[in-house]
Formats: C-alpha cells, sequence, structure tokens
C-alpha cells in the first residue's frame, strides 16, 4: 500500500457497522492501492458513536456532519445515514473535493439524486453508490455469464425481495416510515437494490407500471406518546419493458412472514436460465438449455469465481458483511486509477429514475417511460 | 356402487389419456357412488382413437362429437379438445341434457365462457371445469389453513407458471400457436390455472394490468410448409388487485428454459404464509408466524391431508395425474348428490373474465376491474 | 395384446392395493404381450378381502393359498403377504408350475430364499422379487449413467432409510414386530431396498459389518391384551465394502422422527456423483465432475429417461405407486419373451445373504463375507 | 477492553489467515475483556511470512517457533502448523507459561494429546483446541435444543464430512497426505471435526468400528522429482455407540465429486430430529416430533440465536470465518474469568482416543472401546 486514505463516515448504525467492518478488513485480503485510516466517526447519538469508535478503531469523534465534510484531513465521505441527508452531505463533501461513497436509495427523489451526480461529476471526485449485491460473488458471476452470452438473449427478469420485520402492527415507527425522511418504504430500501440488479445484469429500464399498498396505516411511536400515520409503502410491486425487450416483474415487501432478507432473481434467455436467492448467498443456480439438463447449482466458492481467490478455499462460505469488503475495494481501486467507480452515482439516479416512475404509475394507474439521459462527459 | 355412469369422452391426446386414466382409477381408490363406464371416445386422428380405446378400454369409438352429444346412452360428456371447439360441444351436450366435464379454459373468451354456464345452469345438468390443481393435496391442505384462518389475511398472492418447450425457435406451430384454436398462448394454457388457484384461495379479483408478449413470432410448419404466424402470446405477465385487499403477480411464460412445469405461489398472509411448487407436488411450505419461526416443509402424504387416505402411507409420493382421480371423484359425488360441483362452468367464466381483463389492460396499457356479477340462481 | 395372463394375488393389505392397481393400469400405459387379468385375490381378512376384489374388479375371492396356487385357471401367482408365508407359497406355486413375483425381503433368511430360488429355477417358471425402487425412473436414469461410465469407478455408495412411524412406543405391536413372521425389522423391511439398490448400481457385496439396535423393547398388543416383545431390529447400521473397491455405509431405522419415507443414495464415483431422494422420487442429482461444475438436478420425466415417455409430458411428475406398473411390465416381458425377469429369486437371495450377514456380524462383531456363488443353468 | 493480550501466531497459511482475521475481528463485535494485540507471527515461508504480516498488521516476524514460546512479551501461543508440530510447540509453550489455542487434530495421536493436555493442564495455563464448528450458530443452536430436551433422548447421530481435492489423482503430494506429519488423511482432518461435534450433541463415545481407504494410492511430487506413496487414508467410515445409547455413522472422504465442504448432520431423538449443512452455515432444520408436523427450517441470523446479535439483522447471513471470530471471543474470554475455555485440550485428546480407536478398529477388524477417563484436577 502506498498511502493512506483517510475516511470521514457519516452515521454509526446499521450500515455504520457494515462499512466500517469493510474498511478495516479490506486490506487484509484485497490489494488495496492505500490504507483506508478510520479517521472520524460522526453521529448524533453519543452512546452509539463511542461504541462504534471503540469497536473500530475510529481515531476522532463527530457530532456535526458539515465539520466532517470540511475537514481536509479528510479524503474519503462515506454516507450512511437516513435517507434525507444523503443529499445534503453528498453534495457538500463532493463540492468539498471529497471522494463520496453513499448508501441507497441515492436520494428521496431523482432531482435530489441528479443534483448529487452533477455535483460530483462536475467536481471530478469519485463517487459510488453502493448497491453492495452487485459485488456478491454469486451475482458477479451470474453477470458474467450473461456477458459470456451463456443464456443468450434476456427475456425475463422476475425479482422478489421480501422481508417480514413489519407484519407485526405492534412494531413502531422508525424514520423508515416517514416519507419526508426515507422518501418511500419497501420501495426505496428493497426495490432499490432490485432494480440496480436489473440494471446491472439486463440493461436500462424503458417503461413500468406498479401498484403500492400500506397495509397496516398507523404504528406506535417509539417514544410511547400515541400513534403515528406510515406515509411510505408496505409494499411495491410493478412490471417492467426493458430497452432490449426483456419484460420484468418486481415485488418488495416488508410483509412477508418468514422470509428475513429474501432476494430472488430469476432470469430466462434464449440459451439458458440463471436462478439466485440471499438467503443463500454463495449459490447460482445455471441452466444451459444448448444442453438440455438440468439446473446446476453453483456453489460459488471457487478461485476462479469472482472475488473468491481472496478469501477461503472451496466450500468455505462467505456471508453478507463480505459485499462491503468488495465495494470499498472497488472505491479505492478508483480512486487510485482515476477511473470512475461503477455503480456510480449516475448508477444511483438511474435507479431513482424507475423507483420515480414507479410511484408515478401507481399513482395514475399508467405506465410510464423511463427517459433517455446521458452521462455528464468529465470535463 | 349403485349404478353405471356412461362417458363419452371428445379428445384423444394429453387430456384424453389423462382422464381416461382417472375414470377407470377413482373407482379403485374413492367410494364412489357411481361405476363410471367408458363408453364412447371420440376424436379425428383414427390411430390415436383406436390407441386410446384399446388401452383404456373404451367400449365406443366415435368421429363425430355430435354423434357423442346425442347418444341417449351416454351420460356424461367429457370435453378434451382444442379449445375452440370447448364452447359447441358444452352446449350441445348441457342442451341435450348431459353432464358436462370440460378442460380449462373454459373457453376462448368470456362471452362463450357464460353461455356455456348460462347453458348448463339452465338445463340443470352438472358442470365441472377442469382446474386440475385445485385437487392438489397440497393446495387443498393450503386451502384448509386459509379457510382455518392459520395465515391470517392475505396481503400478497404471487404465482408464476414455467414452462420451456417454446423456448426452441424450431418447434414448429400447433394449434396452440393459432388464437383462433386456442384462444390464447401462455395465458390462457397456465395463468388460467394459477388464476383459478387464486380465486380458489384469496378470492375474487378487483382489477388487473398486464403485458402480453410473443418472443418468437414465426414458427415452422409442422408438415413443413414454410413458416406461419404466432398469433399468440408466448408469455403474459400481470399485477392483480383483489377485492379484500391483497396485492398480487402472476407470470407465465413457455420460455423458461430449464423449467418443465413449475407452478409455484407464494402467499403471505397477516399470520403467516404458504408456498407451494408444482415439481415437488407432495410438499408444502407453512410459516407460522404466531410461532415466530421457520417454514416448515410438510410431506402431504398422511391420512388427515385432502385426499391422502385413499392412497398410500405417510411418505409414498403420489403424482401429477392424481389429481384428475379427484377430479372425477369430485364430479360424480356431485351428480349423485345433486349438490352443484365445485368448480363449475361459473368458476371457468369468471376465470376467463380475469384472463380477457388482462388482454384487454395489455392492448390498452391501463388496469381494468373485473366486474361483479352473480350466479344464476338454480330455477 | 395377445392373450390373457391371469393373475392369482396373496395378500390384501397394503401391497396387494399398490400391485391391483399395477395390474390393472400397466396394459394402460405400456405395450404389454398379455392382458393381465385379476382374476383371484386371496386373504384371510373377509372384509378387505371383498373391498379389495370390489376395488379393483378381482373376480374371484379366496381365503386359502394353498387352493390359489393349485388352481389350474391362473398363470401367475403374486405373493403380497407377511414374509413368513413367502417361502411356503413360492415354492407350491412354482412347484405348480406358476410363474411367481414375490413381495421383498423375499425371505426370513437366506436358507428359505435359495430353496425359494432353487425350485423356481428349476421348475423353469419366471420368478421375480419385487424391489420396485430399481423401477423408479431416477434410479433406472442413475444405473444408466453409471453403465455409461459417467461416474466412473465407484467409491463410495452411502444408503440410508429413515420412517418415523414407529418413534412413538404407544404403536401397536403388528406382525411385523415379530421375528417369527417378519424375520426382521427395519432391517429386511427397509436395508432390503438399499441392498439391491446397492447390487443393482455398484455390484455384489465382499464384506459387511453392522450393529442392530430395538430401542423400544416392548410395545402395546393392538388388542388391549397387555404389552409384547419385539424381537426384532428397530434400526440397523451397517458398513460394507464391494467387490470392486467401493466402500459402503447403510442405515435403516424407524425412528427418524419427522422422515416419512425417506430413502437417500449417495454414490461418488472416480469421475461424478449421483444423488437420490426417494422423497423427491422425480430428481436425480448429477455431478460431471470433468465438467468440475455443480450438481445438476434433473427432473426425470422427459421421454428419454426410462420409463416416461409411456406417461405424460416433461414436468408432470409421477408417484411411488408408478414403481410397480413398471415391475408388473417387467415380468409380464419376460414371461412372454421366455426371458428371466430381473431383478429374479436369485437377485433375492443374494440380498437376503447380505442381510444375513449383517445380522451374524452384529451378534459377533466381526466382519462377515459374503460367499460367491453361481446362479442355477437353466436345464 | 482493560489491558493488551499478545498473541504469537506459529503457521502462516489456510489457518494462519483465518485466525489473523479472528483477532483482528472479535474486538469489533463481541465485547472482550482484553485487546488482542498482533504481536508476532512465526513461519518459515518468507515470502507467505511477509505477506500475512503485511495483511493483518502483525507487529514482528519470526522464523523459529523456540522464540515465540519464549518471548516473554507474548501471553497466548496459537498453533496453526502442519500436525506434527502441534505436540512440541503446545508443550513448550504450556511449560512456558504460555495460554494455547491450537488447531485440530490436536497431535498426531493420542499419547501425544495426552501430554498436550497433562501438560498445559499442569501448567495452569488455558488450553483450546480449536474445534470451529462448535461455534457455528446454527449448530449451538441445536446444542441448545438438545440440552433444553427438544428432541428427547437421542438415538441416532449420522455425519458425514465430504470433500472432492483429491479426486483427481494429478493433485500433488502434500503434508496432509504423509502420516509422519500429518498423523492422518481425511480421517484426522474431517472425522476429527464430525466426532468432536458428536461428542459436543451427543456424549462420550463408547466403542468403534471402521474401514478406511487409500483409493489413491500414489500421487506427484509437488516438485516433479517423480511420486510419492500416500501414507494416509483418502477416506474413512465408521460406525459407533454412544455411552447414552445411541448409534452413530461417521464417513469422511477427500474424494467425494461435487462436494467442496459439505458436513451433515441428522440427528434422531426420541421427540425430534435435528438436520444441518455445513455448505448452508447458516440454516438448522428441526422437526418437533411432538407436533407431529414439517422439518422447519430455520434461518439461524435471529437476536435470539447463539452468537447472532453481534452480528447482522434477520436474514443477513453469516460465513465459515465467522466461526473462528467466535473461538477466539471465548478464548479471550477464558484466559479473562479464569475458567476453562471450552473444547479444551481434553477434548482435543477425547477427540484423539475415538481417532485412534477406528485406526485400530480397522487395522483389526474389530470393535475398539473408548476408555473413560477423567480430567486432571486443577491444583
Amino acid at each position: 500500500m502506498e498511502a493512506n486514505m483517510h475516511i470521514g463516515m457519516i452515521g454509526t448504525r446499521f450500515m455504520g457497522k457494515a462499512h466500517s467492518h469493510a474498511f478495516r478488513s479490506a486490506p487484509s485480503f484485497f490489494d488495496i492501492p492505500f490504507t483506508p485510516v478510520l479517521h472520524t466517526v460522526c453521529g448524533r447519538d453519543n452512546a452509539q458513536l463511542q461504541r462504534l469508535a471503540l469497536r473500530f478503531g475510529w481515531k476522532h469523534q463527530e457530532t456535526s456532519w458539515e465539520k466532517v465534510v470540511e475537514n481536509p484531513a479528510i479524503d474519503v465521505v462515506d454516507i450512511c445515514t437516513p435517507n434525507h441527508l444523503h443529499f445534503p452531505v453528498a453534495v457538500a463533501a463532493a463540492t468539498a473535493g471529497k471522494h463520496v461513497l453513499c448508501e441507497k436509495p441515492l436520494a428521496r427523489h431523482e432531482e435530489e439524486a441528479w443534483l448529487m451526480y452533477e455535483t460530483a461529476a462536475n467536481a471530478g471526485v469519485v463517487h459510488m453508490t453502493v448497491f453492495n449485491y452487485r459485488f456478491v460473488p454469486a451475482i458477479a458471476l451470474a453477470k458474467r455469464l450473461i456477458d459470456e452470452g451463456k443464456i443468450g438473449q434476456i427475456r425475463h427478469f422476475n425479482a422478489v425481495y421480501f422481508q417480514d420485520w413489519l407484519t407485526d402492527p405492534g412494531f413502531p415507527m422508525v424514520w423508515r416510515h416517514d416519507a419526508s425522511l426515507s422518501g418511500s418504504g419497501a420501495h426505496g430500501d428493497m426495490n432499490a437494490h432490485i432494480v440496480d440488479l436489473a440494471r446491472f445484469l439486463v440493461g436500462e429500464f424503458a417503461e413500468v407500471n406498479g401498484v403500492q399498498r400500506t397495509f397496516i396505516k398507523e404504528r406506535p411511536m417509539a417514544d410511547g406518546s400515541g400513534r403515528g400515520r406510515v406515509t411510505v409503502d408496505d409494499a411495491t410491486s410493478f412490471l417492467a419493458l426493458f430497452r432490449h425487450g426483456a419484460i420484468g416483474s418486481f415485488t418488495a415487501t416488508r410483509l412477508a412472514p418468514g422470509r428475513k432478507n429474501f432476494l430472488r432473481l430469476e432470469i430466462f434467455g434464449s440459451l439458458g436460465s440463471l436462478l439466485f436467492d440471499l438467503e443463500r448467498i454463495n449459490e447460482l443456480q445455471y441452466h444451459d438449455g444448448t444442453e438440455g439438463t438440468g439446473f446446476q447449482l453453483l456453489l460459488v466458492t471457487e478461485p476462479v469465481h469472482p472475488y473468491m481467490e481472496a478469501w477461503w478455499p472451496p466450500g468455505h462460505v462467505i456471508g453478507w458483511e463480505h459485499t462491503f469488503v468488495h465495494v470499498v475495494t472497488q472505491l479505492l481501486g478508483a480512486i487510485h486509477s482515476g477511473l470512475p467507480a461503477t455503480p456510480d452515482f449516475f448508477d444511483g439516479f438511474r435507479c431513482q429514475q424507475v423507483l420515480d416512475a414507479v410511484v408515478s404509475s401507481a399513482a395514475s394507474g399508467s405506465w410510464k417511460p423511463i427517459p433517455e439521459i446521458t452521462k455528464i462527459k468529465p470535463s
């Protein structure tokens, strides 16, 4: 490693923990051109802030994100906040010349997302959206097989993302139920992932048509102060047409009892098929239609599989958190090479366009096109 | 068994074989109030006709369906023809006072279906549509669990039906590719099943919105005379709203490489979930959300499970064809009791309404309501 | 079909039902050189006898097996009795010149089995042991793949057969718990199947070494008259060496809670592997080691798969009972061709040698060889 | 964390990497009473040594294990060497007053293992054998369910451990093929794990009886210098009797094509059953026999599950390496509390007794008892 790269991370909860671990672990397994230094962690919950700093060795603690963004010692700003802060933090960080890593969904709506992208692109910084499921080895292998033409032209892309943590009507209001903070519910949180995977594996969307539901309209306030109104969707389903002719079906819900983090892809092409299930993250099922035989269960733990040479011998499975190690490896490599990171804020914006079009279609009951748009040329 | 019930069957192919076996086998396993007599089989392919007659012991052969319908010796007309003949045969048979069993989809469109229903209802005969998957023990068990309230109020009903036999562009034109004979493609053949299962398990549809695709637009003629234009869908996906508030997602395709006869249901309720996969026909997965534990894989082969006491000891699995044995048992029981059979032509008509609304929605790009309608009162 | 073949069946319970169905159904699906006529069914439970006769159309009923064996109108004697009657019935039937089909295990011990084989061989009749799992299409496909060399030289053959119906200590004594009637417990009932499959798929056994346990030593009498002592094994496990160098592991138990009829094979060769699970009877898993890829799940329902062309289109699964249809098709074909049936009484005897050697090894705590022996030359 | 605990690790390969990661990561996720300091890493392959030191931040490098053991700055010696070095390093380290963590199998034979245990026990240091699969959350949950009596009295414990990396006869000789370095092959490497899990979950062994095979007797030397003779087993199968009455079946092989790291447990008790498969490390199947229903697939990622509160939300799966984090957490906790670690060297010794008895039984063809023995009382 040639030099240090100082990280400032905003957010101390679930994603703060996952990102902290990733920055700490990446150099142990991958050749990284920089040493990531866990410089400053920022949050407003003091106990949580101290805990995270102590646990992962963050050198400094901060309660104002503005100070992190302005700190000249920091090279990379990593945004793990609730969704409504993605926009101001990312714009400020990029403007201040920091490289920016931002959790998904990139923003609450496409206008925010475009401004984030535009600002970062014009600032010439490296920007990346944490669509971490692109970095699951089995999904990266699916991408490789598709790019090699193994399943031919894709005709069907069916994706679902099922969780059950909101099935209990007694589960309290959190920021994720408030549209002003989160933008949307299952849609932005979960469909964002499968929309991105669709763009990654199939290509651009042409049109979408969806339906949204809030099955449980009120929830108890976490502080016991009565009940609050849920202003986001519990579930969103939509159909999609892709530019290259495939049709798609998508459903995200947080009211699927028994499903914890179940993301399934079913991809059917003219020559073969691919199946994936996130709860069995190390497996990919592949049907080679030219052989006319059954689905193969590929245990994606071989050295020839994406990312896996860095980890353990065949059959020694990895977990969910490893995807973030791959994300930060990609980010730091992009900073070093001067090439764009992938997926970047443009991908975050494009995903947001699809999500917004689904919302619009659900409101109007009609198909909504996804406008064509081109990337900003680097100046 | 008290008396004979003489069957006249029109159609000698796949369904003719399945129905023949069912009529022959039912009395060996179930208490049936009549002895079904395989009286006359009717078809236009003479070799096939003779073969079927010989194989299953049909006493008479006939090439004109009109003669079967008019034959006073025949009590039940069983329609296993291509779809365009369902209407004339069923109407003639009911008018002639025969009980009528008809394959799905009941008709090519809802107008035909209504006339079939109306005729049969007014004639006072027993009528039944062969939605045989209601008679899978695992699905009948799902119905029982739903009726007992085990999964609470249903919020999601996701169903797919995947086959791959049309993936090969060299597969020739058959009647199923000609809209004038079949009415539709994957939609009427396969979505008919999952639409009926949705009505069986969830209840009536309120609105639908879909998309249809013919990926392979021409196919070689079977007789070598050039190429023909495919006038039906290869694949149809649609979203649905149910009257009682659930949302649904449906996809049928014949271009899913590696999937042979894969019908999957995923049903999420307020208290639990149910999963079913037709290729593992003896299994039902059930999650009891009130226990907060995992999905149970129920091997539906216990005497307490629907239909299974008639068959074999626990763990001795049954197959696809057994569903037809259950169908004819139900039919003959209804004839004896004087009570309606279920599912009857009204169910066939209601299913057709949903299918037609999907076609209409796909053409217009908008949601289509399913009109309310009531059954004809028995006179 | 050229002529009739008159069947006399002894036994009216589980196997009587399965065999009755098989004889009735076989001509509907397979080209059979004879019409099997369900001539006489024989049993001592009068209600059950009448019921079976009525259900399957047996023309005559009989309570003395001797009369069946002596009846000149009968061509084939089918033995579905408790195990202790296999020997006297089979010997008498063969001596009377009848072809004989006998359930497994062929006998209570190898001496009986040898005499049965010797008698039938010398009588020149067709004899067959109902090792019906050889006739599962997935297992027949496994045999084909092995014979084609697809998995190379076999090194490991691991087989288990798990049921749970005796887990409940309140389950009463039945003939299967009495060694004088059944010969043994799980061993003869269940290991018989997997020993035969090992001979079918791998080849002859060289040595075995096992352990037997009766976990529940007493059970209530079915008639309420106190408790009886269980004189057979609840479970038997053994290791095996095969002549050609493979090693094997076998376990049969009736005390495996949750397992209903779970027979699993795991076969590892020098070039690939095969896996089978009877509760998913239509599936075979195949790993082609030369490709270095995953296990393929083959849905064994294609016309190219053994027996399947006779049944339904791909993906339309069959059940457990179909194996008996294949058995009787084989039997009637052998009678017509004059060639031996497979598996015959020699196979039943060889299986019994292995079973007896396991019992002996369990008693002595040492390995027991399986003697070489040759078939009787047809005179 | 109160103080530092300085680690000296011997061995730089697969296990060295896994342990390094574990010491680095444990304090990020668990409350650990010490800060583990990666003080010295020791190995003879200089490139590998430097690489590991750089990757994981080991402060010092050493090529002589004796110097590590003698270094007064080091508190814990972690042994990740080939098996023949376990004994001298562990004895020297314990004698020098170091706490000792040692990979499995603890030794090449039980005499070594006993001396290691005796030395460590008498030295009063904390000693622990890395049977890391006890620390799989699903297996820890199985242990909890068993201890709670959920499956009653255990009757069957069937375990297999399948890998395929030696199927290729061209795979070269490594230290694992040389009995003088490794002690044994699949037996010590893989059966060690499942023997330990049997002791953990069922209890002590009473007798064993096994068979061992070396299917590929020669392999090319890694340096191209001809071929070497394999002096260890490729595969070992054995039967076991447990003190409390259960029977067991065990197979380990490295010649199971398509199986990468497949460790399966099947445990049947008087009241229920448990199933586990290491390639699906986050899943446990549980059958509650008192409910008479199916197997539940428990996704072992809930906060109430062992170890999982420390990691991620439900459904966010962990991998193989996490087990080592749990191991070192246990070790450091034991050092702090002054209580013994579990599993300790006594467990390593007991496992070795079973392994040695299997080898002896395979040589003699007879059952071998496992002697009773008691732990050394702390002085």
